[in-house]
């Protein structure tokens, strides 16, 4: 068994990576930290895991930390950085779920996120926990940084593209929309229900913090010698939950046909067990993958003009976040990579 | 493994038994019948299946279905009627998750669904496949009867104070809504995202085919000699996928307690493994049985008044169909109750 | 044209009542007042008032206000309490949306808001600002204490039967379900979209401050020697933003038919303008009365039994709180009682 | 009084322009037609009508129609080719809300409906009523083929920079996303409110009918000798009821600064009453215009980079269909081109 522990689990990364673990065979959780509600049972914040958790939060303390082979953090930015460093020491691996060791290049990371780098050290040793790129990386690391969730859908989606230069890598398009749970569990006005229902806007269209992780991704997969890739990156809240859709336009060159591309795609994927390349001319649907850890993807060429548009879902929690968390830990302890995985997604 | 086949696995309680079979060990799913879709494979359906269910939809035969150890028909009413039978003959068991075989009372039954009924000398043999009640009758039985969603999350509700004569059975008022996946997956104007969405309103107040199933259901479990049970149900429909909610409300008699119905309701259902009774002054919220097997019941006594109020909830397509309907074949096949089961609600 | 202010413009009454105040042609809007966004232009913070408000918020200033007809408080409890009597020296009259002035037992007042009333003295003279029950005494008040949106509901659906003694007055079963706009504009968790959407829940089913107000009104409308109106209320919280309905069970006595009850209802209401008695065995939607000032209707006498259920829906910000508040505008300034409420609901 | 008629009553443009025309000063509405449920009245259909509008839906009856001033085709497309001839004979004129005179490429419109088109030769007599561009033209028409909701939102967001060149025309992306009743009220299992709730999808990626009317329109705006406009457009299902939005990129040429290109966009639309050009950075709502006939625009340049961003919502029955339907009939019979359009959305 896996003794793992969880801090910052109240909110929603930390109750679906609850969900997750309470089905995994390997995995003992001992504990789950938070300082707000210490003391308060985890089932009485979150009643769906009532007969699932008998634990309750805890005060983070480094000891009881440190006794674990594998500590997640669930927390905002900037708090993984303060404590890694020594849980790292002490031999403990860890998965951290926020921005924090996302990003190579600190001066950009301390630019977008408006704040000193807490632990610059630890940067280069991060491995970005992509499995679909990083895999043998993951499986070695002693700290993975869960990608996030719209890098997640936007890089499987343009990765296949990249890697063999068959788009113009500086007129890249992503817009893409999530599902309100991305935007977290704290009581904002512009988030309640009467505000974001039945209703449909673009953020943040001058610039969102994962931007540099989109284009790091993006570059990082392209041969050398290649132009950088360039992103235009809008994205837009939808009146949902869960679910992030990526539409992602490219201009071709080298004139492939769609056929070609959509090969391309399937040979990149063949051994993924969570990238489903689906016929061209699909429309992915987000409630196709709710819950689950699924990437679905479609290609589309409309009017057999230049510009090819890539359709990529996630469920933002899931693939987007916790479920990919722990299928890095399935990674990092040589177990089944779809282990506790394999639920097929909730629909309807 | 059990081998087991699908009638009629086009609509939602179709796709949430596929969902929940694949989860499931010992099963063995060997084909799944729908006329309209014959050769339609069923992952494009339903693409959340994509790499969880090889099968086409078929034509319904019944040789095949005949070797099969479990036939589940997730059909309209009168089809499981006229196919059961045959399948009854050789051998075959059956759980049907459509009304045909809920009711006793014929007659009734003909009347409420306006149709002569097709295989009345089953009616009896047929068990009422409430594990709550009937556990021991379900393990035996050659064909399960498997329950409503209003009926389940109701009468889960309500057979504690009526096996212990606890309330006036005459003044039963049950104010019951459910998603709209509960009125099925059929092209109907009314059930629009357009019309039902921001939306909610009352259907069926004059009478809801739920109706005499839920008062059988109450007056087998009321002590011998009583009067016999009389409900008030009114259905609403809420601009939401799944759940149900149960609003009960009973006149108390005898003087108990608060804290005494309590201790009943725990006793119970102390050993039930998907019936949950939460706190007093707790509400239940059908998002936290999301997916999920789950009933959570909470009881409240306004102002200390005489009406008792008790708060039901359930998934409609989980314990109020599909997943109950895997209890059954679980106690049927001596397996673990809740195998497949496990899994917590999804939320958020 | 009528001078008007509103104290406390930033929460939903208040933007229901700037949209309102917009088109209706004998309104002159001459302030709007916020402690929190003094100076920030109304249509900064509602978009959709951009070319319909040119106001900025403001500070409250007494002498401000005291130069309009009149003033809208749509503030939290305990506001209105302490700024009404000097406006009301000043002879300028009020409309309160607040619960501040609804409930004439000021002891029961501080017991259910917990505080002590800061006005007790103009509580006798408040009148209740329900036009269907209070029509001349509204035209002659100066202070307006405008009606809860449960209580509007529920009062209209149920007083005709109590005026004319038809039911028992102790068996009284309010089940009522809101959307989330009627929580307010506040950011709390609970009230996310991620929390409420796909969601549906009881709240305070224990006891909830509108009971008070509830059963007030139902007891103003009982025949002298009465046994006093007792409701048990359970709201319920659906997943939408706008809409009350109230599910209203009763007990008949007296032995009067459907069709007598319908034609008490269509007399009762027969010259009010915002009440529609809709055919019995109707179901009233909330969607159709949403953006409008209306209450519809409906009645059923399930299985011929002697529980009466009566329908009744709202737009909990329209009738139910800001566009009843422009109605009693009208009738205490003399205009047409429906001038600037007469467009239809807005459907789909 | 403007005698007005409805063809095809019975969809959401109808219901639209019901609610607008019984809030419309000048008009008097004298039929409404619908084969299908000719007899009933309208306002069973559609209950947020009871009290606005006494009528039944009729049959068709061409010199019924042939007496109003102005008859509205709300259907499906096909249908106003077949009746619209005989009418224009008459004297009639013509609002229509369909396709069938949108193109005046007759072989493309045949190629993209997949019918023979019913009346070429009135094609080129139609007036494409986009007030913003054909106000004049509008005016003197006898019939106007009334914008695609896609068609409005896109070209208001672009026509601006296609008029003075400031973009690559062969490089324009639009992005675009609609709530659920832009797909009509025909009962379709797709568009379910369990299909579609917290769900998000695209459609028509490959080719929607929408784009020759996009191209054709922006070909208009461009001057003489551009290469011609081309663009890649992919719409997308909102799970939510009313709401347009366009998220458009283009490449700049020119290097013209953002604030140049929001001076452009203010100057461009400084006289029209239902564009509301907002302050370059903010991202339009769709609930800020839901109900009303308002445009709303903003421009991001995210990075400094060369591509401009333009976001452009509308209510996609409103500006999209019925409203602007009703602007067009008032510039046809000079009156204020706002009336009975001056309400604020509704929000929330």
């Amino acid at each position: 068994m896996i003794k793992v522990a969880i801090v910052g689990g109240t909110g929603y990364t930390g109750v679906e990576l609850l969900r997750l673990l309470a089905g995994h065979p390997q995995v003992e959780l001992t504990a789950i930290t938070s300082r707000a509600l210490a003391g308060t049972p985890v089932a009485e914040l979150f009643p769906s895991l009532r007969g699932h958790c008998e634990l309750a939060f805890c005060e983070p303390d480094i000891d009881q930390l440190s006794r674990c082979d594998l500590v997640f953090f669930a927390t905002p930015h900037g708090v993984a950085q303060a404590q890694v460093p020594e849980l790292m020491k002490r031999g403990v691996r860890v998965i951290d779920l926020s921005a924090d060791f996302r990003i190579t290049d600190v001066p950009a990371w301390e630019q977008w996120y408006n704040q000193p780098h807490g632990a610059p050290e630890l940067v280069e040793m991060a491995v970005y926990g992509l499995p679909e790129v990083n895999r043998d990386a993951i499986a070695g690391a002693q700290l993975v940084a869960c990608p996030g969730c719209y890098p997640t859908a936007i890089q499987l989606g343009w990765i296949p593209l990249l890697e063999s230069d068959a788009v113009d890598p500086q007129q890249l398009i992503a817009n893409a929309a999530s599902g309100a749970s991305g935007a977290g569990r704290q009581g904002k006005t512009e988030l309640l229900l009467a505000e974001t229902s039945d209703n449909f806007r673009a953020y943040s269209a001058g610039g969102h913090r994962h931007l540099p992780e989109i284009e790091q991704g993006l570059r990082r997969a392209q041969p050398a010698g290649s132009a950088e890739a360039r992103v235009t990156f809008v994205p837009h809240l939808l009146p949902m939950i869960r679910g992030i859709h990526a539409t992602l336009y490219s201009t071709l060159r080298g004139g492939r046909e769609l056929e070609e591309l959509q090969q391309l795609f399937e040979q990149r994927y063949a051994d993924e067990p969570f990238v489903d390349v689906m016929p061209a001319g699909s429309h992915p649907q987000t409630r196709s993958v709710r819950g689950s850890n699924m990437c679905r993807i479609s290609l589309h060429r409309p009017q057999g003009r230049d510009t090819l548009v890539v359709l990529s879902v996630i469920d933002n929690l899931a693939k987007g976040a916790s479920a990919q968390a722990m299928q890095n830990m399935n990674i990092m302890f040589g177990l089944n990579e779809a282990l506790g995985l394999e639920s097929p997604a909730l629909l309807p």
